[in-house]
């Protein structure tokens, strides 16, 4: 941490922030510019420190030279993050896989038909909402308990790992006991209690960028994940909130190739919220995968007309098939070909 | 809702369209224009129509004709909604209230000292966390049930109402006992299920904007609150983020100034959170109360430089004092007079 | 200066960077922290160093500890400018001023009649669009020449300094021969060929600050104009552009409070673009008032229904002068009246 | 357009809007709806009609059913617009272009070293900075007319097309004659009357996206050019402003895919200004040819550590190569193969 003074701060005034970081078993280290005076902060420093020097009479700005997430980092650890799924499914280990499934479960004829789809497609994991955050309390807002069973009886069925949402610190225990990862959605990536409860559970957890989160922010929200001793995150950008409305979200790419620079988690990207239109999915799944993404997430509806949650976002079935070919064709080309099917279990 | 068709769509989409529609029980109006049709949508539309019509083959665009939100809208309710709270204090009849306290509730004395002070300077109502969301793992947390007591404790002997954050499902009991406002943060005003049990306990709940929530969103938010029979809604416009680091956030009064006109529903400043930086907190407390704000909430340390929590921002006690002569004398000029101080309970 | 290594980064990297850093004639001073070494630049530092020493190997980033603007600090020039205008009126002394008039000038009589009725009112500056940047080459877009003569005589026939824009290179002359303020539009804010002739004129200037522009960047911008000897900037916020939809911009006082703070340049604020909205638009100027603003700047039409541009955000001429009658109770109540009426000349 | 009438408005209200109406030589049709009345305006509008009927009283807002554009809209032209240039290279046939160069043109030697390398590793066409748009008046601005000769000479003798920025109106004839496209920066994308005369040489301009134009503000500005009988057109994204702080910009895909399917334009993508950050450059170049983007732009510099402009976002030409071998492994493998190799002049 480096505290800048102001250039018409006084020798008493630079003695008083010294004073202070001391009294915190600190070292402060003074270096005189031209114009004005910087001290270094040498030692462990804590995120609160920042706030409490950048308030003392004299201090013009304090910059923070660490940064502040730590088990997310790559400088903390090496290599590369691998999740481990049922079915032989792993996440993170430079082989691209593809969720897929309808955005909510409306019935068990509906999950089932899109199951054997997106499996018959190449699909490794099945995805599906059970309880479903809904701007309007007007809204559908999903099958609940019903739903959950349904889905893991068709990952069951069609042998595909399962993914949901959780959305309540109460429903903590049914969906962790029904689903293979818990996804932890964009409107909860700071419900830091809920953070925290899917990291007890040990399941993995996919945790999805906040509308208007920094990437900072999200590698926070992973190390309160982290930090309960589950090592099992995976993080999933969905677009971003810009001024831009000709799109429903701003897929940010950039943010992925970053994060997968900075940190050793593997990366979903979602063209499905990202964009909010279902003929944009197929190009930015595909410059998702050339980004360096260890995975997709695809809504998919048998009939997305008549779809009860996000149809205008969901691919029909045969235009699923289509970016599954041009995803495998682009794999290879760069040399990260689609992870292997699922295996049936032993 | 209207259905605008594309320029080169057919006669039989647009049966299609006027198929679906009619097949919920509504009424589809084609109107010619000069390059394309637009179908009007007749009776009472359920906001998932709009995703449902937009994917049809033929379609374009789906425009919106009424507003979302319903018992938030002054549209529905003549008149504005005042809050009743203890020893007097009202929000939302025209006279504006000053809510003060630390962020964070750090001891006994911090407590005391402060709610002290702002009384004394004219304050109406106490705020202080107990529960703070903080966006690393590794900041101070508060103090939990501890700083509720207290805080419970200090309104008691200050004669003040009190504000505390809700953070979680699990504590909306322990928190509906000690407080006599809920308040949901930024963080939170998207966790539905959350505003569904704040709406159920009847108490009053002050509902903050969420960091990057659209004015629509927000109404949405609190219509979450209302559905559950809950009147007693106060907003609390807390800065929106932008491209601007300069400041924390971007304390947005254009907002104030809309939601008066929308909606019955108070709406309070926090030009703490709004700015980030204390000598900022004067001059935008008073240009909130300018644009018409029911309400303040300020962010009081007795020793800001020591602060655990969001220091940056906090005024010291004399700080807050001025403020307070400024706020009363430019509400007696615009006709809007700071509130009434608390009475004595009976 | 100061240049954060990587954790990994070796001790040839480090010489390396010191290297370069002398190769400028500057001096590098190590601080080896706890987990990394960081280099502090010492000497004038320029600002495209950041660039080049932040690509260099084993380098984290580089983070700058001095504002790059400077005749526009506080740093630099203690005092308040203040921009001396005809008719005896000043912008910066503490007094506020109020700039108003139609946005485009339509014709002879729509501008005496609206000059008229603002000179009644209390205004102090008559603005009047004859150059008008449109997003569209389909709207209607000033009537040029024209429209600058008619603006002159009525500045003259009412005793007001006038205010337009400058759109182009290749009008400066004549801008500047018929204008006593040269207004540079938002969409123009870096359009640096622009601000450089501006400058030379040695008239005085307005900067209206862009619609995404930090405000570091805005401040850079005045430099521009400032550099060319040209001491008579005046910076205008009218609003920045952000997610939210529901208002046309976002207003952002927080900038101009800040602004006052890091510099002398007075700051004025225009809530007709700033909101969009005729009805927002008296709450937001008085509230631009409470911050501190040295002037407002004003959109009055006699007949907004039927303007060629802007209506929606015009006043009328009775909405005006409600406006300066709260405009000025308020600048009372906070001790800054409002200017005194321009006097007649001699 | 769509009057949109408000649920309180009255009979008087609904009659003067279609009035108004008609006095524009249009028809208004009117809907009754459960709630509310809303009235369509059918015959040819004009872009201000908007804001003349949004000021009305009665009025709740106005809807717009055509898209402001024209000449720049798929539905108003078939096929894509291919641009032609020298020594056999297009932009628009489906097979993308690589334009690659030193951000500023420093020396004679630094620009023909660039352009042996960029040449050899495949690059189609040459790119260079003679004038440089800097947020700064302190830092490096090109070296203007003798740079333009610099970059006309390397085109020549490596026989490749060159692009530069046209910074002002004053230079449209020199950079006209020396270069083969000339390229609008985003700070200039409002910028209408460079626009125009930028339209007016009839040579082929690049507009590059404002950190901040939506995508339709942004095919508005195309049609500046358009309508001044110019049909060549290219666009550029190159990254926009949005909250996120650790990349420069954010690339904007979802922009690419959205306006290839709203523009028959070519699209160019500007992965060096767009990520800001030179390791990011090769895996958001990959994205955006996979998201089917026409062209790419790319910084190169022989020594990026030790370049006059945005050196930290540049290649060296070792990254270049490899680069263009990936571009072109990908290309094939999606079925838009690179360009060929430009041809040597006849």
């Amino acid at each position: 941490m480096i505290v800048v003074m102001r250039i018409d701060s006084s020798e008493e005034q630079g003695a008083a922030v010294i004073e202070r970081i001391e009294s915190f078993g600190l070292r402060g280290e003074v270096i005189h510019g031209e114009q004005r005076k910087v001290i270094a902060v040498l030692g462990q420093v804590f995120p609160d420190l920042r706030d409490e020097l950048a308030t003392m009479v004299g201090v013009d700005q304090v910059l923070r030279v660490s940064r502040p997430y730590k088990l997310a980092s790559r400088e903390v650890r090496e290599g590369d993050t691998v999740v481990d799924l049922p079915y032989g499914v792993s996440i993170g280990n430079g082989r691209p896989v593809v969720m897929a499934g309808p955005c909510a479960i409306e019935s068990e004829e509906q999950l089932r038909e899109t199951a054997a789809q997106v499996k018959q497609a190449g699909a490794h994991i099945l995805r599906g909402g059970a309880f479903k955050p809904r701007t309007s309390p007007y809204s559908f807002h999903g099958l609940g308990l019903e739903a959950l069973e349904m889905l893991q009886r068709a990952g069951s069925e069609y042998q595909l790992p399962v993914i949901t949402e959780l959305l309540s610190e109460r429903d903590v225990d049914v969906v962790t006991e029904h689903s293979d990862v818990l996804q932890i959605g964009a409107r909860n990536m700071q419900n830091f209690v809920l953070l925290s409860e899917a990291g007890k559970t040990g399941k993995p957890v996919m945790l999805k960028r906040g509308l208007s989160a920094t990437i900072e922010e999200w590698l926070l929200s992973a190390e309160y994940i982290l930090t309960q001793g589950n090592r099992d995150v995976i993080l999933c950008e969905r677009g971003v909130r810009t001024f831009e409305t000709a799109t429903r979200n701003t897929l940010d790419l950039n943010a992925v190739a970053l994060v997968k620079r900075l940190s050793h988690l593997p990366v979903v990207v979602d063209p499905s919220h990202g964009t909010g239109h279902w003929y944009l999915v197929r190009p930015m799944a595909t410059a998702g995968l050339a980004v360096g993404a260890d995975g997709l997430m695809i809504e998919v509806h048998p009939d997305p007309d008549r779809a009860l949650s996000d149809g205008a976002q969901s691919l029909t079935p045969e235009h699923f098939d289509e970016l599954m070919q041009e995803a495998s064709a682009l794999g290879r080309a760069i040399g990260r070909p689609l992870a292997e099917r699922p295996r049936a279990a032993a």
